[in-house]
């Protein structure tokens, strides 16, 4: 009998640690919206600091962190943002820079790895001799760790090369670090390296850092001043949330260690997955924590029924497309989690599981 | 020497309790963007109960609330709302649901009293046959307590007759009930009547009741579900949010009933104010916990100058303009603040005080 | 037996001139969008030049040339316009100024005489210290002559004191000028001293001067510049546009002249059916154009039926609402027609027509 | 010495004739803004008929219609439209249906022939199960002939397949017919099977066809009802327009027969110049009346200095980017002014031309 779930849909799914709770229990606090938060503001400098930038901004996801950056970059209407054409920003935030800004999306292809071709974004950016008929490219977004891809990491170098390349064009760079410690853990780099060409970063507490709420973006001191005022019109002003950034803080001190050993486990688990008949890993993908499992034809089950069978035993994965399977290792699943949800991917195809209730 | 400070800032000051906080620190939580967080369900469920509503929907901010409202009612281009000219979505809320949502305002006075003249309603609802030239109204905003009026209550009678309004021209009615509760406790009703001709309605747990974060908003269940995916696509789908949801359980249920003493010592504090030589206090507007104080003219000190003694001496108040002063009375303002705050006044004017360090 | 309409709906129904048909039918033109036409050339810099203004854009509506104004001014996301609460752009422009550009309209009472209070507009500039919570006012627009009071004039001293009060703020200043010619007629004042203090004007070639199709913006050449792009973008960049550019050459220069003589049969007019019992007109407020009718309580007739009569006997009049008709006059209506309409006027009152076929 | 100029650059230069100059001078016209111009009704209805829908509204120019279009089937907040990555309305309209719209554009691949691949356009249909994440799919674009190709054709199968998929997925389909009587030209088929899979067409009379001004959209009585309202909005409202609506039947009795002509000029110039060494002209994608000019590398002479030494000795043609020239073909060039561009072109690879004056 299952009594416990080995929950794989995301590492969003991580709780609030007891030294977490402990911190939000006793956080000091006051109205952020009036200014004067001071948990808010240690957070907020801390992760500047890391990131090497003057100031920060806490914002209720990260959703809203790409979002506020966008629109600040973006100000003027007739803007528009390159960004990956399988990007976390294009694909899974409702089009919000669009339909709540009116910034136009042009995308690039996103390579295997994440990364777009530096030519092909140049080739992207509008000639401002022809503005009449154009929109006014402003903004280049890349992504770290790049989800979609499978959480591969974009290097310092090529980071780097985008970033000349939008100071060459005037444009501004903005990079989505949802998962950006994962790819400095990944790297062995200093985080600050890797986001050091960018104007404006989003860097989420609340996925593989395991903080229940929250995410920071940071840039300049005028940057944030504006982004303040965008989050406010966005409703994403709150009062004392302290209690949130305290947990926060914990997340850095005690998480980003946790993150090297995520991906030791992401690897063992693709590793084991791949050996499977009927399934397919790109292990070579594998840089992070992110796996996507692909049925590969003619397997017995159905992604579907895979992920019935997988959810009844209490393994939840994500269903990404009726062939495709995407699972997020955290800190919170076990060297037992791992083992259990490989067994129970191996009894799938053995045909000893099924997705019936007994 | 002053020790401890008086904020009479805003009611949105108040500090989490005890209670709160450890309702937050042992409080059962998911992921809330996935959609299981059973103390996201358990706060929404309750408040919509409260409001006779089928559903509810926990979000970062009064100002997020009252947008998605008018998102959701507006989401056809070319929406018109009626709203009131001094009113809180139209005056400290951005220009939001223009900047963002493209909806169009159309304002009618507020009296005094925070009513509109439902005949100066009926008159703004543009004539469909007029379409060419007019944007499509779809939506009227009332505001309860009304916060620019004074914290002004609008009656179950009023409320329904403009409800009735809406209903006779195919209209919805959105309360932004931030104080709602203040509202039903000065009135003496349940608050369900004052909202039950409402399509949805913002109610705020980090203002006198005192939650750190949030407010939730009610309406049926297919107004939420597209609620939702509009607070989703702004940012405010949060994680963990059950840290937040316990805490604005404990306000529903430990503050609600202090209101009412936050009302009893507002009336205190604005009659003893009324008293001083140089300010003036229209009693007859304080019916909950504002009170806004004007500058007679020909005072000897102006608002600035006040302001300024006020806080070097440990009392904070917010300065409207220059001649006028406003004060919100919350839970953790103690009879002894209040005569502290009083004497702080009258000493001002006094001139035994001023705004110099010694 | 009716042969011959009089058409008093609005001055937009003036049909092209024998000399305006044969300018189009001869105009030299190029592609405009390509920058080339000619005849617009030469109009654009006509108008600019009469306005005492850098430079000139044709456009194909009022409502267009208004639109790209405001979306200049305000081309910055958050941006909040001051205007009229009885104003052409805010209730006769389908809120486009929302809907379309995201700009948050601020209205300001309009009085009896077309003018907002200098006070009210200066109490309506947004505090920048308070722009966490505000939009950032930035355009205060007028209207002269402004329709909705009946088509009366703002004075120079007027306009040079909003004038003022904007270059205070750092605001700018854009004039609806769609009947300013007629302004500066009624007022005897050159058209340039009406716009000295306005950054762009509006001025419509279409309705009282006679032109088939199109108004002109005028301000400085780098709004222009900005202007043609949003003109693009609207998809109000047109090819061959000398045709109409040539017809509103004409209209300037035979027809403005002529506007001397519409006032004049608009005080003839208004003065003959004020005299009507049952009818009432403002005849202090009759400047220009426009007369505004409205039935007395207790009339014999009500404004549908009357609409009806006039209409079957060949006199097209526009009801705005039950009670109230108003009159647009121009140059294509002769003494004759003066005469037939108040005849018909009379005789609905005298019950001698109805408005049923024999 | 070059007397008169050889004007490649767009069909759009076109200049009305002699019979549209006549046509226009004796238009039958009205207020088309008060619903009553008859010349309007006439050209709309024939378009319509042509195009096998309800109704139709003439609009200013091609980039309004298609704005429009976009608008009206994109009605509500959070759409997204497919559309080709090297679509006119993504890459040459400003990013309207984003900037004015809040519309979300999705690109799929233009193949070299104008095509999307239906598979691609099926596997970008947002999933309604994750439409928390997602904005919602509504619209399927498509352009016939599509420029940014070279003017190629989309044949009736293919976008009858196009539309089929629509249809399974309840979505709208629209086509870009800016060139859509070139495609039926050169296909040799009735336009109306070229867009019987439309729900909304926009076709533009002011290119190939000649009349100075102005585009139709056609689609259902609902659908163009809807459309005259947005066009108010956009301020695309005209009065007169018969005007210009007369020039446009011209252009549809007279031009649309000598497409043909244009195609078999066209490949005669493109054969021509496809002979110069130094350029390059893929002879297989001359399918109507657009040639691309590729500067072969090592070529003798930049994009620039051809562009410079034609425009010089009177040839006009569009610099798309410093290796690639655009011509555009159509009735108002002879042969001789074929001939006469081949020569110039040939000449300057020759040495024999420069682009100095004398």
């Amino acid at each position: 009998m299952v009594t416990t779930t080995v929950d794989l849909r995301s590492d969003t799914v991580t709780k609030p640690t007891e030294s977490m709770r402990a911190a939000m229990a006793n956080a000091e606090v006051d109205d952020d919206v009036l200014g004067s938060d001071p948990t808010a503001f240690r957070l907020e400098a801390e992760v500047a600091k890391k990131m090497g930038k003057e100031a920060g901004l806490f914002v209720p996801s990260g959703t809203m962190g790409n979002l506020i950056c966008v629109l600040v970059h973006c100000e003027i209407r007739g803007s528009e943002v390159i960004l990956g054409d399988n990007s976390h920003i294009h694909i899974y935030e409702n089009g919000g820079i669009a339909t709540l800004g009116g910034v136009h999306p042009r995308t690039v292809k996103n390579n295997d790895d994440g990364t777009m071709d530096i030519e092909l974004i140049e080739a992207s950016i509008r000639n401002p001799n022809w503005e009449l008929l154009y929109p006014t490219t402003r903004l280049i977004c890349l992504e770290n760790t790049h989800a979609n891809s499978g959480g591969r990491c974009l290097s310092v170098e090529y980071t780097d090369k985008v970033g000349e390349l939008a100071k060459k064009h005037g444009l501004k760079l903005h990079i989505d670090g949802a998962r950006i410690f994962n790819a400095a853990t990944a790297l062995g780099v200093d985080v600050k390296l890797l986001v050091q060409a960018a104007d404006s970063v989003l860097v989420c507490l609340s996925k593989g850092l395991g903080a229940p709420v929250g995410s920071v973006i940071v840039g300049s001191e005028g940057f944030i001043t504006k982004a303040r005022r965008v989050r406010k019109a966005l409703g994403g002003g709150m009062r004392q949330i302290g209690i949130l950034c305290a947990a926060g803080l914990v997340a850095l001190q005690e998480n980003v260690g946790k993150l090297k050993e995520d991906h030791k486990k992401t690897k063992v688990l693709a590793g084991e997955l791949n050996q499977i008949n009927g399934l397919r890993v790109n292990i070579a993908s594998v840089e992070t924590n992110i796996i996507f499992i692909d049925m590969v034809e003619g397997s017995k089950i159905t992604g579907e029924k895979l992920f019935k069978i997988l959810k009844k035993h209490g393994v939840l994965v994500m269903l990404v497309t009726s062939s495709r399977i995407r699972i997020i290792m955290h800190n919170q699943i076990s060297d037992d989690d791992v083992k259990r949800t490989v067994s129970c991917f191996q009894q799938a195809f053995a045909g000893v599981l099924d997705e019936h209730d007994n």
